[in-house]
């Protein structure tokens, strides 16, 4: 075959399709490229549209054009990247034997019979529907295409809803949460597994962030089961209905995530994975080797695991875009995998993780060590300074870091990069403190969290120093043992927020070496602080001091995911 | 050697010091540990003094104390870490072959001898002098210890002075024009150096970083060698002379730059390095095996051409505390180098770097090839976003990532921070687009900036896309040749800002392909947009259209680091 002369029909507008249809037209002037897309705009901001129905971005038309200020249309397409576009279309059928897409215009209903030779299937995700009652009620809403947004706005604007209830609290539902706060609506989340943004984040970090918007008004229930949607006698949503009890609802949004579009492929008879993914190979080719498929159509190999993950990214769709369209050239390129790296914004908290999860990890039968660090993002004294919880999970075994998670007001996302960057070049734990990165104190402690909570790490697997989880911790108090629970804060920290039990004592640290009689050298100790370096001190004391059995609490009390009190109201 | 009762004696209680011997304790609870300062406080954030003048920092005991708010003096190290520290105290002489050093009160003029079996150097560094006259009249400043800032920041309030002038336009001259400029005083900064942040940034970053600070009402002056420094008849300066004219000062800062302090280990008979720096091996050890040194008085390698470096920075010290300290109890810990990173905030800007600017890769003798993209941190349509000019240079042969630059008010420092991360572990310009990094609206571009850089240095050393950078167009101009600079943005956006050009001709891209019969197909043709990227679109039009010598330059009128011209005042 000539590939000058190519003939490429892509099928899907949004992300994957146009940036296999850019990059193909830079590397091949004469090729003959048609995307099949049945809207009208391509390449839209999906990934915007929260922003859209809060109004931080206050026109729909800026999630739908260049940063130049000219919308993506098809006009669009042919004048500037010379492809030509056939929009609200829907491509069939495909005929491998023959090689042709048949597609139907969605308004006139004429049908055409497309041939190519290479075939590119970006035809992306929908939202998963939940099988119960009520879900086809007036004002219950999906956050899926721009026209979702739109109308969701409109109804807003119009109706002025008082009550929304989110149900799901993933990456959707969670930044809906705002998008909904911002325009004066009551939030309840309902979440049928035990943790919000379950899958993405363990306990500590989705009990913080549990916490956060709990404060910010937004009613969040964990392993609450919908049963079904009840709506008064005009069709309107009114109440919903929960295996716990019942919830108004002025408007509810559906957001249980999102499953791959495959019919097409399907029917054509190419492989389709075990969640009704497009099965691609490294080079995302489909086992039709003119065929190939990137984006939320498609699952992806897990770098850390070397198993197929289902996480649909905008960002994911775009590099794949780029590798299908070298691939078409020739170039031989691999996708070589993710690290399911996800981040999300919620009122003033950064949120997000990369890698594995601790639960994930164990299931993978690595050898798990985690530490959780609560920190100031920079120097305590620059005043912009913000806290930020930080877990790292890393093997044993190898000294790989195997995941991150991060939580808080303070700068979380750079971390995130930078060890999914990390992880991405097979980093251990012993690289990370050697990185060169960026100090200065609006930026960065001499030291960064990352690099520290790093070598917190080290010292665990070294055994260097003794860390029990906060899970560790509740279970011993859960089971009854008896242990000394040495805080080593200030008596007015310990005022503002503490753990509630009868085996806790309170020695500030400054004061441990002289009244080190009082602590009682035939019990088990666990030293306790805010954020566990004072903890660490206080142990390297006693250990010094010839007790045995001291052990620190990792993260302190910042990053104690179960109850405290506090004297303050 | 029984390293449990070892005794080992710390010179230098700023960083790398400090760290070593609270790093040491924790490994070793029973050696004996002795710091030796000169100064009353310890781990003192010296970083933070440019904060400490502009006012962001209230109180300077704030650059003293720990996050918990304890002043880290001799009790707070004897106490919490079982640590003695010896303040005010200067050592004076290492008898190597006794193993004893001899120390002197500074105050009291007591002296003692101190044995060690391993001994610490953590000199730092000094400022540089400048030999001229004057350097020694009142207001004439450096910024080095905690007294030099608050002797200045006490003047400044005292003598109200109008016009400050900063020597020097290195990292603390730069942060220093803010901090200044805060307290509401007019600013010069006098560079000798061709460029500002000089070693640092290559022309175009510098450039746009200059126009900022112009823009700021910082009246920045490279090319100008200072001369000497006149006062008045009270003995305060007034007056700056330069080979180029004088200016006049109300204050004076000299911050030229650090050099090593190394005396004692000179007289000690310890190896000594060009730069008058300590040698020190990859374990951070001297000559003598029980003599370890590091932070400012030490050179390190860089990890891209495997040559030492001098970049002290108080990042780097605190990292080498912990291996010299790991290393003392026995665990043969390299510090394998590092990648002159360095970032600033100088008013709303955010500048930085790592690894080797583009002068340095060709010197290094690398095939160097760069990128230069201006962007917009985030996706256009969301309101936070903000322009920032991004530099990538990488190696044409190996294709690995040689450094990067960053200038602008947008996020900079997690892409050096990345960066940063990939370079460390050997990253090439293919690695890049693949990393998994954090993607949502608030945080990122689909494809992040950093991403798409390594996109269009894989396609200039892959001949996809033939682009000239600012300065060969410059040198194409300035010889006189014949060609069609095409500059495709739209007629508003050339009014606001445009290169001022006979070659110059006006096509926005959308009408390319229409008027495509205007375009001479008898010369040479450089594209041109604001960012480089329609300007790479018209490439791709025109050389689909057969026109045979067109090439983009590079980064655009935004990445332009030459006089442009606008209708607009």
């Amino acid at each position: 075959m000539e590939r000058r002369k190519i003939k490429v029909v892509v099928i899907g507008g949004v992300a994957a399709g146009p940036k296999t249809a850019a990059r193909l037209r830079r590397l091949n002037p004469e090729a003959e490229i048609t995307i099949v897309e049945k809207g009208k705009v391509l390449s839209y901001a999906g990934c915007g549209m929260p922003y859209y129905v809060s109004g931080d971005v206050a026109e729909s038309k800026n999630l739908m054009d260049t940063p130049a200020g000219v919308i993506r249309d098809s006009l669009f397409f042919l004048n500037v990247k010379g492809i030509s576009v056939l929009d609200r279309t829907l491509a069939e059928k495909i005929d491998r034997k023959a090689k042709t897409v048949s597609v139907v215009h969605l308004e006139t209903g004429e049908s055409k019979i497309l041939p190519y030779d290479k075939l590119v299937l970006a035809t992306g995700g929908s939202p998963i529907e939940l099988p119960i009652p009520g879900k086809d009620l007036n004002h219950v809403f999906r956050m899926w295409q721009p026209e979702d947004a739109l109308s969701m706005r409109e109804f807003i604007h119009q109706e002025k809803p008082k009550k929304a209830v989110i149900i799901g609290g993933g990456l959707i539902g969670i930044e809906m949460t705002e998008a909904l706060a911002k325009q004066g609506l009551q939030v309840r989340v309902l979440e049928m597994l035990p943790l919000i943004l379950p899958g993405l984040l363990d306990e500590e970090i989705a009990a913080n962030l549990s916490r956060y918007l709990r404060l910010k008004g937004v009613d969040v229930r964990c392993g609450t089961r919908v049963t079904r949607i009840e709506g008064d006698d005009q069709g309107n949503a009114r109440k919903v209905i929960t295996e716990k009890g019942e919830v108004n609802a002025d408007m509810v949004l559906i957001a249980v995530g999102v499953r791959p579009n495959s019919r097409l492929a399907k029917e054509a008879g190419l492989e389709i994975g075990s969640i009704g993914d497009i099965r691609v190979n490294e080079y995302l080719q489909t086992n039709d080797p003119d065929i190939y498929a990137g984006g939320d159509c498609v699952r992806n190999i897990h770098l850390l695991t070397g198993k197929p993950v289902f996480a649909p990214m905008g960002s994911t769709a775009n590099k794949q875009g780029r590798v299908i369209a070298n691939n078409i050239m020739g170039y031989g390129e691999k996708f070589k995998g993710i690290l399911s790296t996800a981040v999300v914004k919620v009122f003033d908290y950064n949120v997000g993780k990369s890698g594995l999860t601790e639960t994930q990890a164990r299931e993978a039968g690595f050898e798990v060590v985690t530490t959780l660090v609560p920190s100031s993002d920079i120097p305590h004294y620059y005043p912009t300074k913000k806290p930020l919880l930080l877990k790292l999970i890393a093997d044993r075994k190898t000294r790989k870091l195997l995941g991150m998670q991060g939580v808080g007001p303070g700068e979380v996302v750079k971390r995130i990069d930078v060890l999914a960057t990390a992880m991405t070049l097979g980093a251990t734990i012993d690289d990370l403190p050697a990185l060169d990165l960026g100090y200065a104190p609006p930026y960065s402690t001499a030291i960064d969290i990352a690099a520290h909570a790093a070598n917190v790490l080290r010292n665990k697997i070294d055994g260097i120093a003794p860390f029990l989880t906060p899970r560790e911790v509740k279970e011993m108090a859960d089971r009854g043992e008896d242990f000394l629970l040495l805080d080593v804060r200030s008596p007015e920290e310990y005022k503002e927020k503490r753990i509630e039990d009868p085996r806790l004592k309170l020695v500030p640290l400054g004061m441990l070496r002289r009244r080190i009689a009082e602590i009682p050298r035939d019990k088990n100790i666990v030293t306790l602080c805010k954020a566990g370096l004072r903890a660490y001190e206080a142990q390297t004391i006693l250990a010094g001091a010839g007790f045995k059995d001291v052990r620190v609490m990792d993260g302190g009390i910042e990053g104690w995911p179960y109850e405290v009190k506090s004297d303050k109201t």
